[in-house]
C-alpha cells in the first residue's frame, strides 16, 4: 500500500528545505509530519507515540541549527522517527525496523544527521559533551543538542554528564524533553520535582517575568554574549541563587515551555543557539500528541503493533488454537504465586513493569513489588541490600540493560554470596529493535564471575521451577533465569512446582550418532531438528543442560564417553558462552572429540524479526540440521578416505 | 612490635562500650583511636588519610546508633578503620590487608557490624535504602545510614540511590561526609555547588537560626514527629521551596556542620535519628585531620605505604640496581609523547589522575587530558563522543572500575566501531585491596562482544607499541590495552615506537615438549619457569600472543600442528579468557591437545601480596613449571602403560 506524505512534507529532502519555510508553514509541515507517523507507523509498525511527542521539537532543531555540522543526539531514539523522515529517510522510513531496512533508532551508519547511535537510555548528555569538547578544542563553531526525556534523566549517567558539563566550559544545550513517562509513567523525587517546578506558580511568575524581557529585545540581535550575560544576572537576581537542581549542576536553566508550540520553540532555540556554555531547556509534551487515543493511554501506544488509525483498534493476531504465553507473562504470574507463599518474596524492575510483567506483582501486592524507574544500577544494589536482610528479590532486568548493572552484579551480588534471583528477559536477540537491545552477551559476562548460578528454561514449566528453586532457602547464591523474548511452548503452562537439582541437566532424547547440546528455548529448535534428521536417517541425541553454570559435568561425561560429535546451541554469543563451557570441561577431562558450537556470531547482528536473525545466526532448526548433517557427511567422508 | 592502643581505646571492645563514655571520654576516645590508627598504618601499611577524617563520626554514629541492628554502610571503605577498631577488630588490626588478615574494606563475613561489602564507590545509599525498606516491610524500627564522600556522590549510581530514596518513604539518613577529595582532590559541578552552599553566608545564617532554633528546644524530647513536622515548616518558610540539590530530590537537609566536633555530631544524629523518612547530613571534615602533613597533601597520604609517624618520612624500598617504571608511568609518559605528534589524542580519567599517571599529561597539555570526576559510565561515552569527532582518546580506566561502564563499552563504542582506546590499569590481581579490586573479569566481558581488540603487553616496551598502534589513523576499532597493577621488567624502556600488527603474536622460544601460550605480563613468569624446566630436561617452547581478540590464528597453527601438550598463561579468569579462546580455536579446527588452562581460578580470590595470590593461584613460574612437569610425566606414564 502506498502511503503519500503530505504536500509540503513531500518537498522536504533535507534539513536545508524546512530552513525556507516561514513560520505558518512550519506549522503545516508539524501537521503533515506527525499524520505521516501514524500513516506509516499503523501500517509498518514500530514505536508510536514518542515520536508524535516531539514533532514540533524536531522541526525547530533542524529549522535553527545547522545540522548536521551542528548535531543533535537523541537520547534512547524512541522519539527520533520525524529526524528521520526529514533527514532524507521520509521513503525508506516505511522500512522501519525490517530486516535489511532502517533501524528503529539513530544510527551512525545509516545516515550523517544520527550523530550518535543509541538504544539504551541517557547517554545523550556524555556524548554530546564529548561532541562539543571536540569542537571547543578544535576551535570550530559546532553547537550540540542532547534531546532527552525526563524518564531517563533519572539513569544515573545523565547525571554523571550534567555534572561534568557544569565545569567543563563546553558550549552545549540539553533539552529536557518532560513528559511525565518513559515507556512506563515516570518514578522518583526527580519526577515529582520536574511537577513540581512545573506547576509553581511563584517559579512561572518568574519565569515569565525573564521571558517577557526578552520578548521585548529587538529580532536578530537578541543575545549578544553581553546581553545573555547581563539578563544572567537579571535571572539571577530574580531567582535566588541557585535554586533550581540544575542550577545547582551549573546549567542554565530555561523554561519550562509548551513543547507543542511551534512559533514558541523556535523562537526560544533561536535565543539560546548562542548563549555560551552549558544550558538545559525544559520543554513540556504530551506523548503522543495529535493521536487522541495514544495521549490517554501511552503505555499501550508506547509501540502498539499495527492497528487501525481510524478506529484505534490494534490488530491481533487470530489463531485456531490457543496459543502459549509469553515469556514475560510466566514471570509475572508465577512471582504471585510464589510471593502468596513466600512472604520474603520481592520484585524489582528499573522501569520495565510492563515489559517484566512485574505489573501484575505491584497491582497485586504493592508494598513488595516496585518500578525504581531508569536506574539498573540502583536496581541491583538495592536488590543487594534488601537480600542482606533475608528477603528473596526477584530483580528483573533485560539482559541488554543488565549491562548497565554489571559491576553491581559482581561487586555487591556475586563478591559477598547475595542470593539475589535476576530474571534476565530479553536474553537471546530481541528481533526489531536490533544491536542495542540483543542480549547477547550475559552468558558469557556472568559465567566468568564466581558464586553466581546461572540457568535457562526450554520452556514455560522449566521457568517455573528454575524460579521455584531459586527462591528456596536453601539456594545460597545469586541465582540467574535468563529467558528470551516472546511465546514459549506450552499451552497449559500453569504446572504444578517441583524443585530442580541445581546444575543438573537432562536428557531429552538417546540417539548415537552426533549429540546436540542445548540450553534455553532453542532446545526447541533442536527438537525439531532432531526430529527432520530422524527422518534421514539421522540419530541424534538430545541433552537440555538447563545450568550453565554449575554446568552438568556428570551428563557430559556420558555424553563424551558416547558421542565423537557434539553440537552445542545456545541463544547467546559463541564466544565464552554456554559452548565455551563445554569446550573447557572437555580440555579439563582431556576428552577428544568434534565440537560444534552454534550461537551467536562474534559480529554485530542487526535487526529484522526473530526467526530472519535465527536463520541468518544458524542456530534455528534449519542451522541446527544442516550442522548435524555436514558433520555426519565429514565422518562418511573421513571412513571411506580411510577404506580407500 | 607491639603497638598498644590507649588507655580508654583498651576497654573497647564493641560499640556498646562506647555508649558507657560520657561526653569528655568521647573526646578522648577520638584521640587515642587516631593515634592508634596512625600507628597502626604507619607500620603495617594501607590507607592512612580516610580513616582519619571521620574518627568522630564513627565514635558518634556508634554512640548513637545500636549497631549491629541499625545498620552502617560506609562508601568504599577506605575511611572504615576506625569502625573496624571500634567493633571488635582492635587487635586483629594490624593485619589489616595481609594475606589471610582483615580486609581493608568493610566485608560481610568478616563481622555483623559490617553490613554491605564495599569497595568500588557509590553503592552505599542504594544498599542502605534496600536495608531499611526491608525494615518497613518487616514493620522494624531498624535505622539505616549510608555514610557516603563528596566524591563518590558524583557517580550517577548515589544519584540512582537519592532518586529512589526520596519518594521510597523509608527511614534513612545519608551522611554526606564532605572534604572535597577522594583519592584525587574531587572534581565537578557538584563539588562546586557543596563548596558554594558551605560557604554562602546567606545559607549558613539561615541554617544558624535553624540550629540555634533546634537548641532551644528541651533535651531529651527535640524531634518528635510532631515537632519534626512543625520545624520543617519553619525551615520551607526560611528557606525557599527546594531551593537546595538534596531537597529538590525530596531528601530534608541538614548542615553543613564540622565533622570533627564530636558534641555537635553526637547532638545532631541524636537529634535527626528520629526523624522519619529520608535524610541528608553534610558534614565537613578535613582528610588526614591529626596528621599535619596528610592535611597538607592529601593525595600523597591516601595510601602512603609505611613511615615514620614522627618525621614523616615515607619510606622507600632501596635497590642496589635501578629499577624498572611502574606500567601506570610508562602509560603516563607514553601518551605525552604519543600527544606531542598527534594533536587528535586526548586522555580521560574518572577520578584516577594519579593512579593512572595521566596526571603527567593533565599537567603538561591541560586541554587535552581530563579527570572527570568518579562517573566511568560518563567517562566512557564522553570518550565515544570524542572519538566521533576524530579524537583518539585515551581512557584510562583500572579494569574492575571499567565493569561499571561495561554497557558503554558495548553501547556506545564497541556497537558503532567508535577507536577508543581503552587503557585498562589494575587488570588481574591487584594485590592487597582484594576481592573489589582483582581486574579479574574484563578478558572475559571483553572477549565476547564484537568489533573489540584486545592486547596486552609482556612488558614496557610492548605497552609502548601497542599504545603506538592504537593510536594510528589506521586503526579504526575500539581498541583494549590491559595491564597489571606494578613494575614492569624493563629499565631502559623508552624505545622508539614500533606498529604492531593487530592480532598477530610472537614465538619468543622454539620447544619440542610443551608449549606455553602466554599474554601480558604473566609471560615473564613463563619466562622463568622455562628456564627452570629447562634444567630439568624439558624443553618447552614460549609463545606471546600479545593479542587475545583477533587472535593469532597462523601462530596457533603453527602451534597446534607441532604440540600436543600446551599451557595457556593469563592473569584473568580461567572461565571465558584467553585460554577458553585457545580451547575455541581448537575446536574451530578440530584439533586433538591437551591443554592445561592457568590463570584465575573460578573462586573469589582474596587480598595478599601480588606474589602470595600468583602463588595461591598457580600461573605464578613455579605453578607454571610444575604443570609442565605433571603433563609431561603424564606422558611418559602414557608412554610405559602402553610399552608395559
Amino acid at each position: 500500500m502506498e502511503i503519500a506524505p503530505g504536500a509540503l512534507l513531500q518537498t522536504i529532502n533535507s534539513p536545508a528545505d524546512i530552513k525556507k519555510l516561514d513560520r505558518l508553514q512550519l506549522h503545516q509541515l508539524c501537521d503533515e509530519l506527525r499524520q505521516y507517523i501514524i500513516d506509516v507507523v499503523s501500517v509498518h509498525g514500530g514505536h508510536f507515540a514518542a515520536s508524535l511527542g516531539v514533532v514540533e521539537l524536531t522541526v525547530a532543531l533542524h529549522y535553527i541549527y545547522n545540522t548536521p555540522y551542528d548535531q543533535l543526539v537523541w537520547d534512547v531514539g524512541h522519539q527520533a522517527y520525524g529526524h528521520k523522515v526529514l533527514t532524507g529517510r521520509r521513503e525508506n522510513f516505511i522500512s522501519n525496523r525490517k530486516y535489511k531496512g532502517i533501524s528503529g533508532f539513530p544510527k551512525r551508519s545509516e545516515s550523517e544527521y544520527d550523530t550518535f547511535g543509541v538504544g539504551h537510555s541517557s547517554t545523550s548528555i556524555s556524548a554530546a559533551l564529548g561532541i562539543a569538547m571536540a569542537a571547543k578544542y578544535k576551535k570550530e563553531n559546532r553547537k550540540s543538542v542532547a534531546i532527552i526525556g525526563d524518564g531517563a534523566m533519572t539513569a544515573g549517567m545523565a547525571f554523571e554528564g550534567l555534572n561534568h558539563a557544569g565545569v567543563a566550559d563546553a558550549d552545549m544545550l540539553v533539552v529536557l524533553n518532560d513528559n511525565g513517562i518513559g515507556i512506563d509513567p515516570n518514578v522518583g523525587a526527580l519526577k515529582e520535582y520536574l511537577t513540581d517546578i512545573t506547576t509553581s506558580q511563584t517559579y512561572n511568575k518568574l519565569r515569565d517575568d525573564v521571558w517577557n524581557l526578552l520578548g521585548k529585545l529587538p529580532v536578530g540581535k537578541r543575545f549578544t554574549r553581553d546581553m545573555a550575560s547581563k539578563l544572567e544576572t537579571g535571572i539571577k537576581g530574580l531567582i535566588s541563587k541557585r535554586s533550581n537542581l540544575f542550577e545547582s549542576l551549573n546549567f542554565r536553566y530555561f523554561g519550562p515551555i509548551d513543547g507543542h508550540n511551534i512559533t514558541k520553540l523556535v523562537d526560544t532555540l533561536y535565543d539560546l543557539k548562542n548563549i555560551p556554555g552549558p544550558k538545559l531547556l525544559h520543554i513540556i509534551t504530551t506523548k503522543g500528541k495529535g493521536y487522541a487515543l495514544a495521549e490517554k493511554d501511552q503505555t499501550k501506544w508506547h509501540a502498539p503493533g499495527l492497528f487501525d488509525k481510524v478506529t484505534g483498534e490494534i490488530y491481533k493476531k487470530v489463531y485456531d488454537t490457543p496459543q502459549p504465553p509469553k515469556y514475560q507473562d510466566v514471570f509475572g504470574k508465577t512471582i504471585i504465586e510464589l510471593a502468596e507463599k513466600n512472604p520474603l518474596i520481592m520484585g524489582i524492575t528499573p522501569a520495565m513493569p510492563s515489559g517484566s510483567s512485574l505489573k501484575f506483582m505491584m497491582e497485586a501486592m504493592p508494598n513488595r513489588a516496585f518500578d525504581v524507574g531508569i536506574c539498573e544500577q540502583h536496581a541491583v544494589t538495592l536488590s543487594a541490600g534488601l537480600a542482606t536482610q533475608g528477603m528473596k528479590v526477584f530483580c528483573n532486568v533485560y539482559s541488554s540493560f543488565m549491562q548497565r548493572a554489571y559491576d553491581q552484579a559482581v561487586h555487591d551480588v556475586a563478591i559477598q554470596k547475595l542470593p539475589v534471583i535476576f530474571c534476565l528477559d530479553r536474553a537471546g536477540l530481541v528481533g526489531e529493535d536490533g544491536p542495542t537491545h540483543h542480549g547477547a552477551y550475559d552468558i558469557a559476562y556472568f559465567r566468568c564471575i564466581p558464586n553466581m548460578i546461572i540457568s535457562a528454561p526450554m520452556n514455560e514449566q522449566e521457568l517455573r521451577n528454575l524460579m521455584y528453586t531459586a527462591q528456596l532457602e536453601e539456594t545460597k547464591l545469586p541465582f540467574v533465569i535468563r529467558y528470551p523474548r516472546g511465546e514459549g511452548v506450552m499451552q497449559n503452562w500453569q504446572t504444578p512446582f517441583e524443585k530442580l537439582e541445581i546444575g543438573k541437566g537432562r536428557k531429552l532424547k538417546d540417539g548415537n550418532d552426533v549429540a546436540v547440546l542445548t540450553i534455553g528455548h532453542p532446545g526447541n529448535f533442536a527438537t525439531v531438528a532432531i526430529r527432520q534428521l530422524r527422518t534421514e536417517g539421522i540419530d541424534a541425541a538430545h541433552y537440555d543442560l538447563r545450568f550453565i553454570k554449575p554446568i552438568d559435568e556428570a551428563l557430559l561425561h556420558e555424553v563424551f564417553a558416547k558421542h565423537s560429535k557434539i553440537i552445542t546451541v545456545e541463544d547467546g554469543t559463541i564466544i565464552g558462552g554456554f559452548g565455551a563451557a563445554v569446550l573447557e570441561f572437555m580440555a579439563k577431562y582431556n576428552y577428544t572429540a568434534e565440537v560444534k558450537t552454534l550461537g551467536i556470531p562474534d559480529r554485530i547482528v542487526e535487526h529484522g524479526t526473530l526467526k530472519e536473525l535465527h536463520a541468518e545466526c544458524g542456530y534455528d532448526a534449519n542451522g541446527i540440521a544442516a550442522t548435524a548433517r555436514a558433520m555426519m557427511q565429514d565422518s562418511v567422508r573421513v571412513k571411506v578416505e580411510l577404506l580407500g
